[in-house]
């Protein structure tokens, strides 16, 4: 058995990063290994330009009465939650080379607390035997 | 090995809410106990004063030429089917103390389904080693 | 132990599907047994009249100063990728029997890529023990 949880992060909107940064962090707190693998629109969150930005909510926020948080997006603690889980444990968070190559980025421009760049094979031959969840 | 299925719950719409719920009913008649932990727009949806009105759908839906439902979101059976799954096994559905705290929640306000609060190292430890789908 | 990865496939927008694509290519390409099963608008997607057109993308793409492919969704080469999997390894991808109920469409409607319809219960059976995924 491989107790890490390996987490395929794709969206990058504030609440549902802080979702994926909760699990994190509670797997941590729990002394399991995380892998995070940066995909697509949660990469993008990550770049310099962005990360302290608001990165709004995802689409389930504008349904009929839903209950958005009274401060709204830019208040919700996402990366706050995933420095408080590297700190806490084993966590590695890495970008994804595929992601970078069609989104047009480069490494460099991301938030130096991304490791590095890892192609989707690396990531899932880590994860091989352990959870793994797409967010 | 543990053969319980776990879901971390994020999304509120009715398509994704009956896609989980086919997949909790799914296990549950195959003997395997089902965790549910419902966090933001899923959690909002549970709501006492949401949960039996039009909770609409996805994004995805709105794509050019998509095949939407004739009758819309609002006979999507999701709450039928979790209820249904709930009386076929073991299936307990878990508020997530954290998304209660971000959205503002009190758990009084939760539909009767949903059998108290969680933190998410509680709901991890109970799905280590098991199968976990975040949706 | 079961190597098989398993991916219920929700999503219809090109990014989400090429995100998918990625990670089934990745475990075929480790010789790693991968099981798609298609549910709602990713079943959708695969139509016969839907499967070359521009999917678009998902909502995480509107998000204020994201770095959206410079050709858009139209040159995301999703399909290329799963027909690719297809090829170096043991796939399979099946339609949800349900959701082609839910969207009142039939199976002779698809892409000849997709190898049938399937219950929600088979394809939880083969996944188990296995890495499961809802993308």
């Amino acid at each position: 058995m491989n107790d890490a949880l390996s987490l395929a992060l794709f969206s990058g909107t504030a609440d549902k990063l802080h979702a994926a940064a909760t699990i994190a962090a509670g797997a941590a707190a729990l002394g399991r290994p995380v892998n995070i693998l940066l995909q697509y629109w949660a990469l993008d969150a990550f770049r310099v330009e962005r990360i302290e930005t608001n990165l709004g909510l995802s689409y389930d926020s504008m349904g009929e009465g839903t209950s958005v948080p009274v401060a709204g997006a830019a208040k919700i603690p996402w990366l706050e939650t995933f420095r408080m889980a590297k700190e806490l444990g084993d966590m590695t968070i890495q970008a994804c080379s595929g992601s970078l190559e069609t989104l047009g980025l480069d490494a460099g421009r991301l938030d130096p607390i991304v490791d590095g760049p890892c192609g989707i094979a690396a990531f899932l031959m880590a994860a091989e035997g352990g959870q793994i969840l797409f967010i």
